[in-house]
């Protein structure tokens, strides 16, 4: 660290700076702040970028750093680190801390259960308004994770129902919370996925959510800036596996060279083998481009076309499945959608390419006589590749889902890969119909 | 609307059955719900959906509807509609909040301003804190958006900082306001961009940030339920726009057949003007196709796997700008990672590529004498066109944005049609350079 940056640390420097910084370096500059900046900063930081810190300063910061999460966030971090330092950081917090830690890190990642608080405020449910605003007013004291829901709890710790803190506050001081809270509350189970969670969220002005076990008895709350994390963290797994690899997980500048080459190489070889397929329809239709070489010209033309319209449509579909808009039930309205605008997608494209060889044969005379086959060889296809393209695209989603794989893998790269061989076959298929006995013998 | 749906309309049936019915049917299942469960599944449906179902009802169920909307929702809402549309149903709300909402819609609808809502809880810095809990009760009971911070305001409604409930709360009720707040409170600016915005309610558990102008006059508040919203929506526009075509800015299955066929078409016109290139550069090449048909062969492979390399790498950075963990002057630590990351997986791919005609010639002997040579020009070919695909999907992103354009328009198609017609390049030049005097003439 130069010292230069050392005179003048402030956390909006150290937030400009943070990127360009090794993780020794970014340690060490979270030491130079001020002791409330620096917890401040610590607090606001990435799980990931909680982690790098921790693994660089002294025992005394981890300490004191560790004990300032609170649990959830604590789990998040662990989760990222091995199994023997997940072990020595959970050894720092206290008794209580540390058990309920633990139970978090039982729970899945993506499920609701290794999103959620276990520190919800409770109430009983024959308090009085007033009795429950001042027992909440206690255990803001503590560290709960927010005060503006009171859950509604029995003896066994089966969740009755919801008030919130400003119902209870608008309300007359002497009515019992049974009458004030919502007895129907919106619940998440313990092991709902993080995707679904989210989408309950959706629309609603919920601040938190409850999460149940099977037994209605209440585990912790799931609050919305967790939502927001799980949304942004969905959105970039959709659209890195979309560009055809695997989901990173971590920021690209500080994934390790060797673990994104192997995320990217991994799903290149795959696509990579598929494509080879190309080449061998391909040298099935050697002797016709040996007889009319025109053909090879338009083949990048004709399989980037279908290409393009199946990627438009995968994203299209996938993005509207991650979004709850559509069901594998839509599947039949979604072929008809898209049959038809890959037609009239494709008739455009053919449009445009008939116009291309037309207008090069009456320059340049570049076809020769048979121009106006070579044309229709080229807008039939297109239209044909396009229409392809319109329902692999579509279609891929919905197949994967149904055999419960991810969607978002129908990315453009693998769509555009059975496009490329399905639409050679398409491609020289019309050219035997079009040009046998003409440029074709 | 038949009979059998009629009679058992509750707030489940109706959400599971949303997607399946026409607007139309949608304004009467709403109005077949309970008066409180209609209001309720009324403020749950997206501004867009609101807007459907105002469009199919009476003037009184309009009206209801409309009063019950905060003020930053009806603007969502009436930004949508028509100008005439929108006169009509702003003449329905009650003065205050006519003039509230006609002042958000002043604003860019992607700007904080217009994600806003002007009705916050205030509270002056000489107050007490009981006092203030005591004026915040009283400010609960009215429908302002959240009571959970209280913006403390000079008398020219100038922002001097802000107390949140809690702390108020759990703070000695003699205590004044001014001593509880914060006084440097992170603040949003009326003009700052949404996704800015989103960017700074990231992992600091805001539940909500002031809105000012320049001279820091506080306008309203962005709630953290609104950020979750931003999120969304900018994630799906970046992966339509990298999908290849325009954001649909609609549910896929609600938007119009033609306004969906005209955004796609848009873009695969443009990226198939682009295609015709390799319609000219492989007739520069038409004699070494007709010397050695081989070479068409691996054609489609080739070309489709500098795509696909092109793809990842714009994923990859697209995705990281959006979320703010690359900057603009991080190109040329980029350019040093991708060329390293491009030719580590060309080799990984060249070896494939090479394996696969070795194997053919031993199996089939399909390339005859010169197959050594033809594995050369293949695995060379792909080394380059890797790497360059690898270098155009990460630059492009950055030479958009510098050009002030949407990085994300960066998309899978756009970057392999670059990558297509200059991998064509890379090919023939290095099959001249291999196969000359051998294959080529």
């Amino acid at each position: 660290m130069s010292a230069d940056l050392e005179e003048k640390v402030t956390p909006d420097v150290l937030r400009a700076a943070w990127p360009y910084l090794a993780a020794g370096e970014r340690a060490e500059a979270c030491l130079l702040l001020s002791r409330s900046e620096g917890d401040d900063f610590f607090l606001e930081l990435s799980p990931f970028d909680q982690a790098g810190v921790l693994q660089n300063v002294s025992l005394g910061a981890q300490r004191t750093w560790m004990r300032l999460l609170a649990p959830d966030d604590a789990a998040d971090l662990l989760q990222i680190l091995d199994l023997e330092q997940r072990e020595r950081l959970l050894a720092l917090l206290d008794e209580p801390t540390h058990r309920e830690v633990s139970a978090l890190l039982a729970y899945a990642e993506d499920a609701a259960g290794g999103l959620m608080s276990p520190r919800f405020a409770r109430v009983r449910p024959d308090m009085r308004a007033d009795e429950a605003i001042r027992y909440l007013r206690l255990q803001a004291q503590e560290r709960i994770e927010t005060i503006y829901y009171a859950y509604v709890l029995d003896r066994e710790q089966r969740l009755l129902g919801v008030a919130s803190f400003r119902e209870l506050f608008a309300s007359p001081p002497e009515r019992v919370v049974r009458e004030v809270m919502n007895e129907e509350p919106v619940m998440v189970r313990e092991d709902m996925d993080q995707e679904s969670v989210a989408q309950l969220f959706q629309g609603r002005g919920f601040l938190a959510l409850p999460v149940v076990d099977a037994d209605r008895h209440m585990k912790g709350i799931v609050t919305i800036d967790d939502i927001v994390d799980v949304v942004q963290e969905e959105a970039t797994e959709d659209v890195q596996k979309f560009g055809g690899m695997e989901a990173l997980d971590v920021p690209y500048l500080q994934t390790g060279f060797w673990s994104m080459v192997r995320k990217r190489g991994g799903w290149l070889a795959v696509l990579f083998i598929g494509e080879l397929l190309t080449a061998s329809a391909m040298s099935q239709f050697e002797e016709y481009i040996a007889e009319a070489v025109v053909l090879a010209v338009f083949i990048p033309l004709i399989i980037s076309s279908g290409g393009n319209s199946g990627s438009q449509a995968s994203t299209l579909i996938i993005r509207a499945m991650a979004l709850g808009e559509v069901r594998l039930t839509d599947w039949w309205r979604i072929v008809g959608r898209e049959l038809a605008a890959g037609v009239s997608l494709g008739v455009l494209l053919a449009t445009l390419g008939v116009v291309r060889v037309v207008a090069w044969e009456e320059m340049f005379g570049t076809y020769g006589k048979h121009a106006a086959l070579v044309a229709i060889t080229v807008g039939g296809s297109l239209v044909g590749v396009v229409t392809l393209g319109a329902l692999c695209g579509s279609m891929l989603p919905f197949i994967l889902r149904r055999l419960s794989l991810d969607p978002a893998s129908a990315s453009a790269p693998f769509v555009a890969t059975i496009v490329d061989v399905s639409g050679l076959l398409i491609y020289f298929g019309i050219a035997r119909l079009v040009l046998t006995g003409t440029l074709l013998g």
